[in-house]
């Protein structure tokens, strides 16, 4: 009933309304999550796996012979193929007569887009990629459920780092500590390659990790998540290994002002931008004007970047209740270290449930 | 250098040489990782990155301000746009004048391939998606021995695992030791989502891992990788825990048997075809007549699964020394479990090298 739900829901965000939508999925990493939202399947690759939805909310798949066994956990249609002249059959049979095709021109190869079109000659293709994206952002009930457990999961071992961070360690070895602990803790995998970078690879927002040891006085810097049952969450914490300075005290006490201020600005009714604008000017303010250099937070959901919306300059989508994403303030200063500190957010009637509680008051270790 | 040879290449491979290739990166994970093929660059996210090759073998790449100092490891010539404006000033100059551009239609997605379209109205588009793969298909140097530092990170863990199975332990725990192990022993993530799988679970080849607790006579299976500065490996192995019966001992030298067949077969000048008609004729002379249900093998390099060429019975690309693909035959039995048995092998002037090394000899714990 759930996935009927969220069928109807994405056709009822299109002005016409297309016969079906298909989503097609090429080989890793070209993989459309809307796939696993509308079948309800979470184990499996499904590469190459077609899904046709229906205004009535029911749903097709065609799947290769080598995910039959995944595939029967969906209470999708399944029609299974044995080699490229079935799915043809299918293609022809079920899709080529189709006058008005959606398709999700985001999460769609062009080769693929090219494919299709050349199976279904006659029809007319619209984008549905933002359809897709509206009916994602405001999650239901299991959704909720599912990523505060990716939320829990990833707390949990926000709180163990302090207590393996030693003198000398490699950022590597910690990423690979935190990659296990989520795992053993429940994750089915990490949500994205996880952060672990010390002293001044802090500076750089995408940095995974490497072969820098840790020292005395090193900022710390961990941005991971869990992913589970396909849903994830995504947090960040620094701390300061040894003592502060109080270049590095003043930097984490903006960052973390400069968060509540995002936490007090969210509210159903507001633009998405507004909480950016808020936390922006926050940190223009003070003496690091001009250090954050990306936007306050992004949906999270079946993917680690949710798309359809985000705290950023120029996103004017009104905020919802049950939408969720994440708060992200943070200062970066090239040659000196970063803070970033992040949480993921439930939007709620009247303000915000933070979902990541791993404390964030101000940690030297 | 060596980029400034990829790219030449790369042209080589083309009928009609385009005025330049541009690689677009989406939002993850629609990556190309042709992006890092010819930027070298091994660290960093790049998301919505572009770069623009020019058949003189010159790259130039247009990243965002948030990953300037990751790009900077590259020898590509930078622009570092700092929001949209910029970034549209650069296409306007640069790459809007062009009469004739290549892209990698494998690699785009349809959205950012509309929007190219729309900067560029005067231009010519052409699919260099097969350029690109022919030219990955032959390793150089540099990327021989960065895979094969990928094999050995994975072959020293899998020699670890029986050591670490005792009964009653999770499959997803040992998913969690193998990740972990991986990445203590120098892995920069694991290259895809590890598969340890015991009992009836092992008969589905995609299955990753469940809560299912190890007993005696169950078949294990663990198909893993590392994944080093941007390279892969890809092995597996299955063994028994405890005693084994005689269809789990059949089986197992069956696959091993139509493994040494493919590795029999393969040198340079044959067709891809033959080795997979050789492995799987092997299997359908058995009792287990239909129950190899996929190809034997696949390139392996910056992604898991190299586009190109495949051990497949439609594949007819010529084999070429210094090409690096898996062997990986399997039976699978629904209801009952599966064996496959995976190795990574460098194609030299006489023969295989095999890359992955681990114990292939019939294992019970």
């Amino acid at each position: 009933m759930i996935f009927e739900k969220r069928i109807k829901n994405i056709f009822s965000n299109l002005k016409r309304e297309p016969d079906a939508i298909i989503i097609k999925n090429s080989s890793e990493p070209y993989i459309d999550d809307n796939f696993f939202y509308v079948t309800g399947l979470d184990k499996g690759l499904f590469e190459g796996s077609v899904a046709a939805l229906r205004p009535t909310g029911k749903v097709d798949i065609i799947i290769s012979e080598l995910e039959a066994e995944s595939a029967k956990k969906s209470n999708a249609n399944l029609n299974i193929y044995k080699n490229g002249e079935e799915f043809n059959e299918f293609f022809k049979n079920t899709l080529s007569p189709l006058k008005n095709i959606g398709l999700n021109f985001s999460g769609i190869s062009h080769r693929d887009f090219c494919r299709i079109k050349d199976r279904c000659p006659n029809s007319e293709f619209v984008d549905v990629s933002e359809a897709f994206a509206k009916a994602r952002l405001v999650k239901d009930e299991f959704e909720i459920k599912t990523i505060k457990e990716a939320c829990s999961i990833a707390d949990k071992v926000m709180k163990m780092i302090p207590d393996i961070l030693h003198e000398g360690i490699h950022e590597f070895e910690i990423a690979a500590e935190i990659n296990y602990l989520m795992q053993k803790n429940g994750a089915d995998e990490s949500a994205f390659k996880t952060i672990s970078s010390f002293g001044k690879n802090t500076a750089e927002p995408h940095y995974s990790h490497g072969n820098y040891r840790l020292k005395s006085g090193d900022f710390t810097l961990f941005d991971f998540g869990a992913r589970f049952r396909k849903y994830n969450s995504d947090m960040t914490r620094t701390f300061v290994f040894g003592k502060a300075s109080k270049e590095q005290k003043d930097m984490y006490e903006t960052v973390l002002d400069a968060q509540r201020t995002g936490f007090d600005a969210i509210r159903p009714g507001i633009e998405a931008h507004d909480v950016h604008d808020a936390v922006s000017t926050y940190i223009d303010n003070t003496r690091f004007k001009g250090r954050f250099i990306h936007s306050t937070g992004h949906p999270v959901g079946l993917a680690v970047h949710d798309a359809g919306a985000g705290f950023n300059s120029e996103c004017k989508v009104e905020l919802k209740e049950n939408m969720v994403l994440t708060v992200e303030p943070g200062i970066y200063i090239p040659g000196f270290g970063g803070v970033r500190i992040e949480d993921d957010i439930l939007i709620k009637k009247d303000g915000v449930e933070i979902l990541t509680k791993a404390p964030r008051e101000f940690i030297e270790i």
